[in-house]
């Protein structure tokens, strides 16, 4: 795939600019650092939804009170391999990293590690901690609740989130790539249809329902109705697993309790995580590891194609915009990059170089 | 639903049929008495594909020397919270619930516990096994592996297996049922296609391609072939965790290297089981847990249902026909029961009573 280059931001400057005016809203520096470091992971894996483009939304967030600039998260083991999060409204990228890397400590001392964390916001690209633990030697689970956006099978109103869930794992060998799974448990994720009210498109049959519980093609029509659970009654199942494990487990906001932070600028979204870590080191060698997985990557890629298709093994794709965007800097399309200069502008920052 | 009774059997009864069988193949019966509880169970739950109509299979698979009537499971600890479990080609309902059971064992001790099962054969009904730890008042998960019966996304080839997943929950109380995720990641169970083929019906379009790789709607044609992943390339991607999770940690065969019980008799099956168990109760009271768990149930409850639907809870539907069978006996159809007194008559012990 091409991509133009001449508006693309080279990732340390894109990953500087975030981090000034995450600090200019009141985030301490290592916890700016941290944020900034997720929403870029989103675009270098050309995950463009849930990168930069949510950027704005933090600092507005931050700025309004509603997320917390200088959280005091705290962390307490009900049981040994367990630990409890209240993130104290903190932004999600910042309880999401802390979740992911006390599950990895978790799962280097007993094998397998769980963290479920409570009271937070929109965490990015779940897969930007799932593939942090892989980078540790670990299978590793995420799950979050979203504000309602499904309606539960046979429904026509809204009450469950686009609930999604990334899994990540270890390539083969060092030299390959993470097996990464990250899917939303509706048809897309809202962040297609949120893309597409932005630039104006329709989005396909068959993606959402309007208020009124009635098929769209208006992708603004769409966000205030419901995304479809993907394969039916199945998605609507794992929806409701992601909502129990994301709130009933944990103490946060589940259905309507969680609140939009589009919409809502009078509460807290309110959202919870779970996170599983398991430690793949003391189950096989290294090399039993390569051969397992290996061969079955191997056998993946030669099943013959169907005319047209390409098999891919999950993962492999962002690895390579991973390369080509570190080389060759992060496209910043004109909707999101007219949202930065003014954000660089209201909060009293430098703006990105270069032609918006 | 109205279900016919003339050709019902008591639990009881079926349950004792199952057990004779298996001990007359060689099980101990100790070891048959959890395999009939397992395909029982399934039946109990409406899951007929799952339930007595594998015995036969079950016990024409010992019979052979290809599944281990007398198996030696071996558990060890390769980390604190973490089981592996070698099943020594144990019929998979024994696997299962050693590994269940240990998981929610391993969950009491540390707060969340994994066990990881190699070289076992089918399972029955995963939920089975969920279920069961969710009476303990844990969150559970089984994921298996399967014979190849699904193309990666693009591929014109089986390589993965249907390879399901379940997911279980207490209930908000005690009387109320446990919240059950339970499926394929294709668009429907392998079971449903074999039993339309044992019917002699066909089957609806998009569930399968033919040996060749083309579309169909013949149910014999699709055994030849490979039933489709659900939701497109996320069936795809979610089948991949679950070979990962059931293979690459276990050891177990992956890919071509689960071989079938129906069309290979010349060697094991040798499929891999994953499961993992969350204890709930350090992580909050009883009455938090109703509360929580309750209010959301309650408020899917109350969405307004798109006209002629039903929104249920997953689980909720099973229970009914749990209460239902228990009462009234499980129905079971001419074919199964033609093959069930071929059993007994094949391993000499009394067929069930009424008429085929």
């Amino acid at each position: 795939m091409a991509e133009a280059t001449g508006n693309s931001i080279p990732v340390a400057q894109l990953t500087a600019f975030t981090e000034a005016a995450l600090v200019a809203v009141g985030l301490a520096p290592a916890d700016a650092s941290t944020v900034a470091w997720a929403l870029v992971e989103a675009n270098l894996e050309g995950i463009d939804t849930h990168g930069v483009s949510r950027l704005a939304l933090y600092a507005h967030r931050v700025k309004a009170g509603l997320a917390a600039g200088r959280p005091t998260m705290r962390l307490t083991h009900p049981a040994p391999a367990v630990g409890m999060l209240d993130a104290d409204n903190a932004l999600g990228p910042l309880a999401a990293t802390a979740a992911m890397d006390e599950a990895v400590r978790l799962a280097r001392e007993f094998g397998v590690g769980m963290v479920a964390v409570a009271h937070t916001n929109h965490a990015a690209a779940l897969s930007s901690y799932t593939e942090r633990a892989a980078a540790q030697n670990c299978f590793a689970f995420m799950v979050c609740n979203t504000p309602p956006g499904m309606p539960p099978w046979g429904g026509t109103q809204a009450l469950l989130g686009t609930n999604p869930m990334s899994f990540a794992a270890p390539g083969p060998t060092a030299d390959q790539p993470p097996v990464v799974v990250d899917l939303a448990t509706t048809v897309v994720a809202r962040g297609n249809i949120i893309m597409a009210a932005r630039q104006g498109q329709p989005i396909p049959e068959g993606w959402a329902i309007d208020a009124q519980g009635n098929p769209t093609t208006d992708a603004k029509a769409a966000l205030t109705g419901a995304v479809l659970p993907m394969a039916g009654p199945k998605g609507y199942a794992l929806a409701l697993m992601v909502e129990m494990l994301a709130a009933t487990l944990t103490g946060a906001g589940w259905g309507p309790n969680v609140h939009s932070p589009y919409d809502d600028w009078t509460q807290p979204t309110d959202a919870g995580l779970w996170c599983l870590a398991i430690h793949v080191g003391p189950l096989m060698s290294a090399e039993a590891y390569a051969s397992r997985l290996g061969g079955l990557l191997d056998a993946i890629h030669a099943v013959p194609a169907a005319p047209g298709a390409t098999i891919r093994v999950p993962g492999e794709r962002r690895a390579e915009v991973r390369a080509r965007r570190l080389a060759q800097g992060i496209p910043v399309d004109a909707a999101t990059r007219k949202e930065l200069d003014a954000l660089a502008a209201e909060v009293g920052i430098a703006p990105l170089d270069g032609a918006n």
